[in-house]
């Protein structure tokens, strides 16, 4: 049986992924602490699979996820997930002078103003992760809520006692599957992703690059910069095409960019799902 | 007299960029606790002007700072300063066992191996910025250090214990000053920048944009996408161009760029600084 890691504790969105994917029968599920910690995990061989989050839309990439594909490990992407966000507020009975309010960073912001208008006396408090708060308040005696998701609420025992808090509803979070090896399961919608170094010191490089797609009719769904880490100004790129690999023009595009960078690493093709409730 | 918010408390890097640029006589110069609040002051015109950190050259962006200047207030760039990264570990005396070293979360990746190395049982814990793990060590009674600047040091009346501990050479911060107006004191070297939504439903814009500075000879000395707020897969673009926008060629590329985006707004022209020691 497969072993499949994924951003822990107990309740993330990550779980609430690799549940959907795999089911409590088809793999073991392991939650793993920190996204440095889940990626590591399968890159020695720990995990067969992980889950990691790489893109939110309204807070942008997961830099760890990418520097660590780019820099430190050889790994396949085998799988995007992607998931609209669906806050809820959690709390071990519904009140109305809620004092503090705990999640990640990131939850706290997407949920700001809508926390704001319902209990305007309350405290924002981050903590390492959505479930973190949920198990915190649940072992709490405090007039405390948490900022998670429907589950983590059902796993620590807790109320929704706000649902759907996020303050823009074009909020979703883009999840990736990291193995060692590419996936040969590619049947419907997929992706081809790639991250390279272009040769930065002549001004229409990346041009010349984005020409190689555009000429063949390849289209990118998502161009991303992150620092080469040689120094100030040089970048790798992070290329996200529509398509398998298989495809005779997406091929001949990817050859040519891989002949006119500097450095590059090929990602693999793999299946996008898409959750919608 | 001018006052400059930078992000405080005194000791930061964000402080010695402030000194650096107007010394004590020329500005009045206060700290600002928080990115979002120095952007805030100076939107709100408490200060006239502001500098914040905008780009590291292994952590990548700021992303709070662009986002701030694209989404939520209209500001002006009026400099840029590129600051090399030189951490200290910094204590209240020299001694073998050091148990926690405090920092910015950043600070302490950056400095990680040489710590390992020379502090093999030290723990390493995050705090708010450099300058508040300096004024902690400072109050502490125990076998604390701080990575910090060597200012902050002084400040807090520190010993560097060990200097130059950044485990990457090519680490470099860049800042910007910002302002309610543009600046007209451009004299040699200077950058424009601007930030523009493409039309991202056609494969080809991105490339679109790009050869409109490419068949112009403009140099663009870099490309970062934010996201729109309006969904996963839309992005806003930021491009750093070399050069005034009173260059001819420049200006006639930036004037195509506004035509052919679906939202656009220009930084201004801005001179450019380095700091070397």
């Amino acid at each position: 049986m497969k072993t499949v890691g994924y951003l822990g504790p107990q309740g993330t969105y990550c779980e609430q992924i690799a549940l959907h994917l795999y089911g409590k029968e088809d793999a073991r599920l392991r939650p793993i602490a920190g996204i440095d910690g889940v990626i590591r995990a399968v890159a020695l061989g720990e995990v067969d699979e992980c889950i990691v989050p790489v893109e939110n839309s309204l807070e942008g990439s997961v830099n760890i996820t990418l520097d660590m594909i780019a820099h430190e490990f050889n790994l396949y992407i085998t799988k995007e997930v992607v998931l609209p966000v669906r806050h809820s507020l959690l709390a071990k009975r519904d009140c109305d002078d809620i004092a503090v309010v705990f999640s990640h960073p990131q939850a706290l912001a997407q949920c700001r103003k809508t926390i704001g208008r319902l209990y305007p006396q309350a405290k924002l408090k981050a903590v390492e992760s959505t479930a973190e708060a949920a198990k915190m308040v649940a072992a709490s005696d405090g007039l405390f809520a948490a900022v998670g998701s429907q589950q983590a609420g059902e796993i620590y025992g807790l109320s929704v006692i706000a649902a759907d808090i996020q303050d823009n509803n074009a909020n979703s979070t883009r999840f990736i599957g990291l193995e060692r090896q590419p996936t040969s399961s590619i049947a419907g919608k997929c992706k081809t992703s790639l991250v390279c170094q272009i040769n930065g010191e002549r001004p229409g490089s990346l041009c010349d690059i984005l020409l190689e797609f555009v000429t063949r009719e390849v289209n990118l769904t998502r161009i991303e910069s992150r620092p080469a880490r040689t120094g100030l100004g040089m970048y790798i790129f992070f290329f996200d095409i529509e398509g398998n690999i298989a495809t005779p023009n997406i091929a001949a595009a990817v050859h040519e960019v891989e002949a006119r960078c500097l450095w590059y690493k090929n990602f693999g093709s793999y299946p996008v799902y898409m959750i919608t409730k």
